[in-house]
């Protein structure tokens, strides 16, 4: 009996700082497309694909903040306050650049106990959830929400993008 | 030493199941929608949110192949064929219930040998990505990127969805 396959939570918490380096590449070719089409780049920020959805610039914020308070609930270990302040693709990028940073510097061994966390949150006081379904059914489809609602309104908005800027560190090998 | 925090892919495919089920969910809502406003809910089928990106109707059945082709290639287990021949919510809400069918019926045991699968792709002819590479970066990046696409339209369209919506199978337990 071959034990079933599993998958180290820090190498799900890893792939996310792959994702956001992603995201901080498609404001890279945002600003290309703003200078090509002679508008200011920056206006991209407040676009938005519903009236009551978060702009641009909230879903990039968001996309950072569930990746980094996973990895901190995770490992116990602070990460970086970040105020939703952007005024900037260069600010939003910075915010990114310093989320990746956080995420760069944790190891496996950080995760050691995140199996025993109790995750809480501020909107559903008295409760907690266990960490694998914290995991799965939680950061990871918040974290992609936010990232793939970016790229949407990016591709909304002209820019150039595929499949292959979404998914990154994908590692084939020679059969 | 308490060993770093492993989750069983049996858990993140299962989850699969659980998101494709709000999936058809939100197509219940479109039509809640369409019936108020007065319009054939099956438009949306071809909405998009630019021009050379899937319409709907092909980002609700990418996010459907996505699932069942990552659990066939971790078990083995032969997944169902669909075409993407869908002209009505309807057949779509089929296609998502016969997909989901699959998925559940499938048991943790059927993945006892996921670690050892070379997944291979015909648009990489010659190369394999490791399993875990594969579910990590490849599997749910690219199902939520569709399931993600597939909301962003309908909620684009003026559809009643809230984040809740999206998340799928939070056990909140008592602190």
């Amino acid at each position: 009996m071959v034990a079933a396959m599993q998958i180290d939570v820090a190498t799900t918490i890893a792939h996310m700082a792959d994702q956001l380096e992603r995201m901080a590449g498609w404001l890279d070719k945002a600003r290309a497309h703003a200078t090509a089409k002679k508008f200011d780049a920056d206006t991209l920020l407040t676009a938005r694909l519903a009236p009551d959805q978060f702009a641009l610039v909230r879903q990039l914020g968001s996309a950072c903040d569930t990746a980094k308070l996973a990895a901190a609930r995770l490992t116990g270990k602070a990460a970086p306050g970040h105020a939703d302040d952007q005024k900037s693709v260069a600010d939003c990028q910075a915010r990114i650049a310093d989320t990746v940073a956080y995420l760069r510097g944790l190891t496996p061994a950080d995760y050691a106990r995140a199996a025993e966390a109790k995750i809480t949150f501020g909107w559903m006081p008295g409760k907690y959830l266990e960490p694998a379904n914290y995991v799965v059914n939680f950061a990871v489809p918040n974290f992609h929400f936010h990232l793939a609602h970016a790229y949407a309104i990016l591709r909304h908005n002209g820019v150039d993008l595929g499949k292959m800027d979404y998914l990154a560190g994908l590692v084939f090998k020679d059969l």
